[in-house]
């Protein structure tokens, strides 16, 4: 069954293996009017790309995007847009032991349980490549929320056991290390962490927070189509995911009613909440707070130390990775958040659109 | 815009505010040939009853469900079935100081602000009595499930402090206390805390976790339709989680590959996993170990304390909210979290029937 | 797999067989601020009710429909609205011979098929009584409509071959007359028409015209949504519709470009068309122009002559219909073209306004 | 709103204008083991190229497709199928009196109506060219089918006001000519018509044809998603369709019961029917007869006769559209046809898949 398109009035559909001809995705829904040229998006993909540092797999992929539609003299037309990026470093190599093999922690298994087989050359659908189209459709998403005076900004919270603590944020500092890190001292203790994953063939996870600026207050719908509900589903369809939080998540459910309700309170001129343990969203709706969002990622599975797994003859066997693998992907994955945070929110801001009548009748009979 | 179904071959649709006429759901999708009747469904309804102990609201809520279609002679006939529950404690009392006021940590700001005003009476349809449409849903999803051998089954982790740790679940005991805890010393322990909670005026959160043990391999759908998204989706749609996670969750961000990764391993004739930190899923496809889904509950948001909030004319006010109010919604919550999991599952189980083109063939042509 | 809903983002699930406890539908999407009480609908369903004169069935239906949700102190909330008609003439009757017998032109066939087995008891789900449902959801979409200035007009443009001309069309006239056709002269011959049917124990079919006025240019998707579409599976999903066409329709297919082509015209101020072949569409959207959409009924299926066919056992037998049915379907199919067609409609102008950034940026930000 | 996406389980995503760098087709849903390279997809496109004959327009394009993804070992994978035609014939022509007119017939006005600009080259999005991506599609579709044993065949049933008589039909010529009717001598009569048409500076329309052989009985959900609904819609959102009838369709409306009705005949071991006067759908469902299903296009709104229009300051000017255009496009749109309903047909026979229980459980327990 179709799993290759998200949102349902601003929709991306994204195709593409590591190691085929290319990768790309569709924007369909997306308004006309907006400015848009390649710029714009590769300037996010830019973000996603390996080789930039010590800590990301030395493969150059150059990842130029192309629009091939839905763009006509430097505006959406609201047709679709389609979106290209030629994959160009495919090693002919021999994937000879990884074809028959089971690697822990990766969807080999389960794909070759669904489909009968599998494209085993770099993971397939199932590698990190395939978050180049999530990627194009978040630049173009945010493009869209900027114009709306809505910003998502998404960072490193933590790698490994190196937390950045909610007082010694720094937002002007998220662009300042390879880590993306909101704090360039736990960005350099972080990058201590990683060597030392590094030097026992080792990997590490973290955590991704996202936080979105700007919301007016009532955006997502009621019961399934909550805005946190369509948040939990866009981040934890990345790949590497096992958790997403809202506000103050896993730890409201040990603190109390007390403690954990906001207070709302009034200026004389517009209602605003005295804390944010909500994280901007109430009965599944924006509240007009920052919207904060988080992800945790695990530890990339290929590491080069042995591990024991099955090959698809049915022997148990030892495996040893080697390779281009990054010791942590979290850093690239920062992008990948915020480009689904940002496609959610528009999708869920078009939907609302018809929550009133009189807002549709001034929108078609003034 | 709808939010109201879920699912897109097995679909519930739900309906009903708090203090309406009734409450109910419509169920689509559903195959034909299950036996069902409407016992099967009331079961499951008791179960989120609250009046049930000290810790749930008086309220009286019987809550007997009626099949108004879709069943003939004792079995499902393909075609939808509509359960209905009637609201039968509706008292006719004043909402004068709820209508006017948005109570911190509800949804009576963001509604009002969505929608231009909002049904006050109860919460509306953002009450917890939208729940009982889910459950129903999910009474109807486990019955095929179970005919699948495949059984989900939620239970109360933590309530505050008090988590029960992996070494001590027990899941006989589930049903052996009110709280639907798997530890019966534990599950004293909590009832103390929220005597405390409830003697302080306050209420607490806790954390719902979830197994389904009997799930066939590579049941999921690639990139955005993944298992582990529809089932955060579906979670997180539940009012008053805050959190979702997966197998090892969160704390697999401060883990390494090495031991986060599990390692397949051979008997000769099938494939399993040594350990399960991935909780059943890898690639977003169930791996046929057990499913580990964990829900965060933040603590109930009507308190008898005094707070400050703000009233509709824009003034800042002191509140205290009288009535029948759970003081943790946690156990209740319970059923819930196995419904939507059980409704997730039968959608994607369904969903996959058409990976394999021989299976197809198969299907149709032997 | 789920069948019983329609549209987007305007939502309707219908459910309810023949001879259950009772039929409805659950209309999502509504938004919120429309008057909104149940004469609203019951006025839509009277227009369907049999028993109204001689050439519909004798059954007593009263249908009186109850809101169970979605309003509250007469206005819609935004949530969903579940309607809902008990079941009354459910006559306790012997269906022996039905039940084990496929009635040439019903449904008894394919469902058993699909299906296993069937509720026989009144053709079940594929009975006419399954348009209450529609009925119901066009009720409220017809009444947003008005608000809008959009108007949805049916009538019966013929039964047999008697055919209202163009020439003669009187919109005034068609509540004159049981047959709800637009020339009370036509009427009466199809009146005579249908007399002669019933005599010879056969049954007719017919035409239903449905027309558009006060439309907006620009309303329809591109390439799969296009609002004539649309428009198609709305009307080709009522039972006994064998063919839709818009404007000319079929005797497009024998004209010329030159007479076929609608030349726009401007008065100065405004665009419009000199005549409309296209029947208001033009590639896909709407072009200002009034609407045209019209339907070709099949004959009612049940006949009480004697027809040749075939048992569950599969033994060729022969059957005659006996007991109350329509000698045509024509005039009570004309309300369910209106409210296919006007839940169409309001379903397409919702997904249009997310068009254009502008709108949207002044929507949400002036 | 989205519009480029068709189907639920079997979906196309299509993009692309006339003049843009290139058009395309994700396919997302397709099943995994489909044997499958370009020259499948490459003998559909060649059906729709232009050029093959005085009747089509002398555009050169050589539409050849490419696969991107979806395909490996030349199998399918289960993961999307992206493909791309690169558009060659890119005149770089002056376009500057097409951009500033409603051409009569076309989408011009409308376009710019809903998005506030059109792309103007070629039809842009509303161009004939976007059919590319349907026809990818339905090439794939067909070949699932064929593994199956069922066949979908189109032709050109009129061109103007000549007709295939229904004794008259051969399947077997519908290649010979270059009209593709089932008749050489009608296809002769039409190609004069057609030569008159040109010599009067004038276009034709006409009516596709299309059966489906081979399918099991019960294919198509209730209500309101029947067989016959979902291909209204896929036919009808083809350019320049005016109509869609099933079977006898709208000569159904004028015909009796007694006449109407197929009669069920059982050999012993299966059943049938004596006629096919309901074109293989009853109740919404495959009843195991050949489907018949019927398209009116209208004539080709480009001619090159001097028309009235309005241009985009609200003059009313005169224009004649010179270029090379089919004066019909009946005979390429033979093949969109056939790839509608084949896309369709695919997409229900996997929603069919979880009608029964009993099935469900064989197919996942056996």
């Amino acid at each position: 069954m179709s799993g290759s398109t998200f949102g349902r009035q601003f929709c991306i559909t994204t195709w593409g293996e590591s190691h085929g001809a290319a990768i790309g995705a569709v924007i369909d829904g997306c308004p006309a009017g907006l400015t848009l040229d390649a710029s714009d998006i590769q300037h996010f993909l830019d973000r996603r790309k390996p080789g930039q540092n010590q800590f990301t797999t030395k493969r150059q992929e150059s990842d130029q995007v192309q629009i091939l539609s839905g763009v006509f003299e430097g505006k959406t037309t609201g047709t679709p847009i389609s979106l290209i990026v030629q994959n160009q470093d495919q090693r002919s190599r021999d994937y000879g032991n990884i074809a028959s093999v089971y690697r822990p922690g990766h969807a080999d298994y389960t794909y070759t349980q669904k489909y009968g087989f599998r494209d085993y050359r770099g993971g397939g659908r199932s590698s990190g490549r395939e978050t180049i189209g999530r990627v194009a459709g978040g630049a173009v998403a945010s493009k869209i929320l900027s114009c709306m005076g809505i910003q998502v900004t998404a960072y490193t919270r933590s790698i490994g056991d190196i937390v950045v603590p909610d007082d010694a944020i720094c937002y002007n500092c998220i662009n300042e290390n390879p880590l993306y890190m909101p704090n360039n001292e736990y960005a350099s203790r972080a990058a201590s962490y990683l060597e030392e994953c590094m030097k026992s063939q080792d990997s590490a996870g973290g955590i991704v927070e996202c936080i979105v600026t700007g919301m007016p207050a009532g955006i997502g719908e009621t019961v399934f189509e909550k805005l946190d509900a369509n948040l939990a589903k866009a981040v934890m369809s990345i790949g590497a995911v096992k958790g997403v939080e809202i506000g103050d998540g896993f730890s409201a459910a040990s603190s109390k009613g007390s403690l954990n309700n906001d207070s709302f309170i009034s200026d004389g001129t517009s209602v605003s909440k005295e804390t944010n343990h909500a994280g901007g969203i109430l009965g599944g709706m924006s509240d007009a707070s920052p919207i904060i969002i988080r992800a945790a990622f695990k530890p990339t599975p290929s590491i080069s130390q042995v591990q024991k797994t099955v090959d698809m003859s049915g022997e148990n066997i030892e495996l040893s990775i080697h390779g281009r693998h990054d010791p942590v992907i979290v850093p690239r994955a920062v992008v990948v958040v915020e480009a689904m945070t940002a496609i959610t929110i528009v999708d869920m801001l078009f939907a609302n659109m018809a929550a009133r009548l009189d807002r549709i009748i001034d929108f078609y009979c003034k």
